[in-house]
């Protein structure tokens, strides 16, 4: 278990980000903080300019998901057929909106859907096609399914597709996401994936459920996971950390304790970010590492492993 | 608000079904009534004999999406495009097992995938036409397109379509869901719906995520919703309700707090049906009516309105 269980940070305005938990490969470590760090600081200036949460979040996101290391938008993961199906959410701490989608094909940034739902539909969850054809309703910018696949994600699809690699032993989950606190006191929580790699078109896992990949209420904070969708989905586990806050006095034990809870009742590797109302970090994940950013004052500390 | 917070009931096997809650049509009552004390009479010989908690929600749940009085299988609401998307899950309280699906078209039984996803794939949750492709794989029986659609659904969509009825004032969620405690005391969860009239097409709502349209836990006991997804998903009510119990004392008075809180902090109409792991009964709803049923012993509580 890593967490920044002895540290305390309490700011403003605040964003945490997260890029994946699992096992970082070495070589690419330094691509994964520098895009951490980058996301926290685009994010972090929406903030210091007094813009929203929602802006924030959704802008820190939106450079992880164009950033191609991260398995989520460009450079997502390749399911078992040979292409992307993304998922994203996000959950407003105001007024409990959500939007959120599963298993979309061209949407460029899938975050930017999940809040278009949320704030212009009277639904909060679409998938599949009928998510894509939203999209293209609401002007959204659309790809050709090829413009997310890297010439890395085809590798590795190819190693799968013929037995060199383990889809399961691969076990590093890149999905970004972010939470943060503006200047009005309002938390956001956003998630965005695509999912695991070689998986069966149609597997949806944890991202796009509310309580799972993220929640957030002004009341108690707001919450991003990543790691293994199938157990973070059978504890809930960003809506049971952040009920964890009260009881444990701060967001790092409560972020530790929901992972030590999913760990032993159903196992699984699995991060967590979580802020609380006012700007404390938690940060912990069971995995070998996790790539994390966050703002001290107008400094971002990051990195992939907690020290 | 309406409850049963003035009775008490413990029994060595336990079922409670719900047939969903709102504005249930006079002429309709009858029914629904009828329904649900079928489903659970059904369901109760499966525990009576012997079986398990999982083959009796099963067994109850399938009663009802064959039903066609029901918004589940056969029977469901039809689309802004005139079809059928159906979604379902089944918990299981012994080890979190869970499986999930969202806008299926084809499938006769939708809970019956939920648990073939659970039981025999390394996921917990397939979406749209690959979810339908699984089905057929594992030689689920799969149905054509009008098998779903009766009469009064067609005459409904229709008049939706020509703006003579009002998708969002009709306002009965008939939903259908069920909880089961067995005597080897595990309980499960299952629901399964057609969603909301003239919903947009690939439009998902509470039933199938973990947490909201149902959860289960044999430590905390097993909760069914129905109700207004967006804001049963909001609050993530199965499991939020669950964490009551022992705050509330029994599952009653957890029902009302959560269906309260959700009243309070976003609004909507739900209904839920709870089970605590030694079988005591929670049923609570602040919509007009909630078809509901249980058993006392080997006799069946059924009706549309609690007295």
């Amino acid at each position: 278990m890593n967490s920044l269980l002895s540290r305390r940070y309490t700011e403003k305005v605040r964003i945490i980000v997260h890029g994946g938990a699992g096992n970082i490969p070495k070589n690419n470590t330094g691509l994964y903080s520098v895009g951490v760090k980058k996301a926290a600081e685009v994010g972090l200036d929406v903030l210091v300019s007094g813009g929203s949460a929602l802006d924030a979040v959704e802008t820190a996101v939106v450079y992880m998901e164009n950033d191609p290391i991260f398995d989520a938008g460009k450079g997502s993961v390749l399911n078992k057929d040979g292409f992307v199906e993304m998922d994203a959410i996000i959950v407003d701490g105001a007024d409990l909106g959500m939007g959120s989608i599963a298993g979309v094909r061209r949407v460029r940034n899938p975050v930017k859907l999940a809040r278009i739902i949320m704030e212009k539909t009277d639904n909060n969850m679409f998938i599949g096609n009928s998510a894509d054809n939203l999209a293209k309703q609401f002007g959204l910018r659309l790809e050709s399914l090829s413009y997310f696949v890297t010439d890395r994600r085809r590798e590795e699809w190819e190693d799968m597709k013929e037995g060199k690699l383990d889809p399961m032993r691969r076990s590093m989950y890149s999905t970004v996401g972010a939470v943060a606190l503006d200047s009005k006191g309002n938390v956001v929580a956003a998630t965005s994936t695509g999912g695991i790699p070689f998986k069966m078109p149609g597997r949806v896992g944890d991202t796009p459920l509310i309580g799972c990949g993220a929640y957030a209420d002004n009341e108690l904070g707001a919450a991003s996971a990543t790691g293994l969708g199938e157990t973070i989905m059978k504890i809930v586990l960003s809506k049971t950390a952040l009920g964890y806050i009260k009881l444990e006095g701060d967001p790092m034990r409560a972020a530790v304790r929901a992972i030590k809870l999913m760990e032993s009742k159903v196992g699984g590797r699995a991060g967590l970010i979580i802020i609380d109302p006012k700007g404390n970090v938690g940060i912990a994940y069971n995995a070998p590492k996790m790539a994390f950013a966050f703002n001290e004052g107008n400094k971002i500390v990051y990195g992939t492993e907690i020290p």
